[in-house]
């Protein structure tokens, strides 16, 4: 019999907080970051490079995973953890902010989202009940509830709107859930936009229902940075302290230590491997675009006290010369490294946590990232 | 002080040999394949893949790297081996077939070649010197004498004169190389086309310069396998036993089966890379189209019995998955899993020659690539 899921919260250091959570995969260090493996594969990175990263947890796209290359075909292949080589822990997210952002003919009702596949324009529907399923046939351990996501601005009545869609979307998340397999996990959506009011709602309908954990969704989608901070922290003390908590598609290292500062638990971005093909590394010492002439030259790595290997093994010259060259390498070496150095941040912000020292952390880091990269080679 | 290049004979088998040389950076046995780093990289994998895919040593291409990053830049940089991490044997090729089929413009004269960049544009000129001093900046093992390179079929008289400037670039490459820091080797280069006579007088003509190996030149550049095959084997028996022997740009795995069946020491080609970007798996059982949408729902992976991991781990759905998808790590896997196999084909020759079994190991592979692949799942 499989243990239920579970979390336990180890310590905290003003809201900041040092904790874990086991699935059937294994267990998860929190704060903790997700990579982002869209199509069964984080790109770029071969599963036991992700996990030599540092990884611990990935997040898989039911709205990718659904339509190429189909639910039932990886659960008939053993789930999507035996499909793409990664025994470790996998979330899953329902497939609404996709929608939203790729597929095209949406159409929304009560019931749920038809829209058409950006792969081959079939016509597709998704419920929450589907949803469910579909995260369910994947196999993951961390399964999220349906919901509506909006692009920010919006307008107050269109965010309300929104967020009693998503609350009901949520139940029938919940109901479709009842028969799912021991150790799975389910996650409520806070909902509500940029909106105080309906953000409080919306945290507060949800944490009486019996989710598992609960993301703060709808952020990262266009608001700046202090809006987004400003939800966050406006949504964390009204959320369950014996409960994960995790801020989705959430982003750049800064926007990761001001939320976990902020009493955030789980994150996840496509960041790292994206900006990796385009030749950008984020190092302690703030990002590096290496397809900077200035790197054409220099003989030293990116960071040569970085505990990955490639940031102190490739000169930056090599770097650059791969970026310039257009070669898979760049994104190969550079995504690994990116994965590698929010890993590693995750790392400092949880021995940070657990010593009582987050604030004295947070500084040093930033500090690091506002003096900037190394000056040029003399 | 660094030891001479050497080369030792160890088994012959027929017209098969088995031997190894001997460079600064490391002994590579023979008959041996030599993967294909363009642009200071083997497309698709860490230079520590391609090592623990078998391989020993790697061709790096002059023209490539003297456009961009520069050979002067990468001597500065501590050369090529320091460059892209590769501390094993390195051959360079000479520039001479690359300026053939990629650069635009050219001028060909007694002196050398100019020619416009195909990345910028720029004009650049590539003689005998200056494409020996570029490959020694470089810090390449192997130098190949700058030649003329021709597309088949070709005029006799086109042939012949090329084949003759290639004698004069040979004799003034030899030259160049007289400064070279000891332990580097000079590769003479058989040029004359598809002609008997033309390929014999400059095999004799070479052979009679102090040229540490020879290579086959000028062949897989559009003739039949038959023809290529016929040039090898009236060329072979002309070359001193003693020396390697270098079919440049070769092949397909027949391709290689045969040469080494007609006394050809070393290989070089792109084939297992570019084949694997699009979908390509050599394996035992044959060249497998990973993007037949017969793979998609095929839980079994490429071939269980190859020594490569990747070939025994991923399921043929996830790599026909990962080919439909575009996904970073199609070419990866594929190009690992093809640079692999090459390796173990090498290495399945050199134990067959050693024991005096080549034929057989000839029949034995050549029979499974006839029987095809893995018959549809049930």
């Amino acid at each position: 019999m499989t243990a239920p899921f579970s979390f336990t919260l180890n310590t905290t250091d003003g809201m900041a907080r040092r904790g874990a959570f086991t699935t059937p995969h294994g267990t998860v260090q929190t704060p903790a970051f997700m990579p982002v493996g869209t199509q069964a594969t984080v790109k770029g990175l071969k599963p036991e490079a992700v996990r030599a990263a540092g990884a611990e947890i990935l997040l898989g796209n039911t709205y990718h995973l659904m339509l190429r290359p189909g639910a039932e075909r990886v659960a008939a292949l053993g789930g999507l953890h035996t499909f793409m080589n990664w025994p470790h822990p996998i979330l899953t997210d329902s497939g609404g902010f996709q929608v939203m952002s790729l597929a095209s003919l949406r159409k929304l009702t009560e019931q749920g989202v038809t829209f058409r596949s950006h792969i081959d324009g079939a016509h597709v529907t998704l419920t929450p009940e589907r949803s469910i399923e579909i995260q369910l046939l994947l196999g993951a351990d961390i399964v999220m509830q349906f919901d509506e996501c909006l692009k920010l601005p919006a307008a107050r009545e269109d965010m309300e709107r929104a967020m009693q869609l998503s609350l009901r979307w949520g139940e029938r998340s919940l109901r479709a859930f009842e028969t799912a397999p021991a150790g799975h996990a389910l996650f409520g959506i806070v909902q509500g936009g940029d909106d105080t009011g309906l953000r409080a709602a919306s945290a507060t309908a949800l944490t009486a229902m019996p989710f598992h954990g609960y993301a703060v969704g709808g952020l990262a989608v266009g608001e700046p940075q202090a809006v987004m901070l400003r939800v966050v922290e406006e949504v964390t003390p009204l959320l369950p302290a014996d409960k994960p908590r995790y801020l989705m598609g959430v982003g750049k290292p800064d926007d990761l230590i001001e939320a976990v500062a902020r009493g955030i638990d789980m994150f996840d971005c496509v960041m790292p491997t994206r900006n990796g093909r385009h030749g950008m590394a984020f190092t302690r010492l703030g990002p590096v675009n290496l397809a900077n002439a200035r790197h054409a030259d220099d003989p030293r790595p990116l960071d040569p006290d970085c505990p990955h290997p490639a940031a102190r093994t490739y000169s930056r010259a090599y770097l650059h010369h791969l970026v310039k060259a257009n070669e898979l390498l760049a994104g190969m070496l550079l995504s690994e490294i990116n994965i590698a150095y929010y890993q590693t941040l995750m790392a400092g912000m949880r021995e940070a946590i657990a010593a009582g020292r987050f604030a004295d952390f947070r500084d040093a880091v930033q500090s690091g990232w506002a003096r900037g990269d190394l000056p040029p080679v003399p």
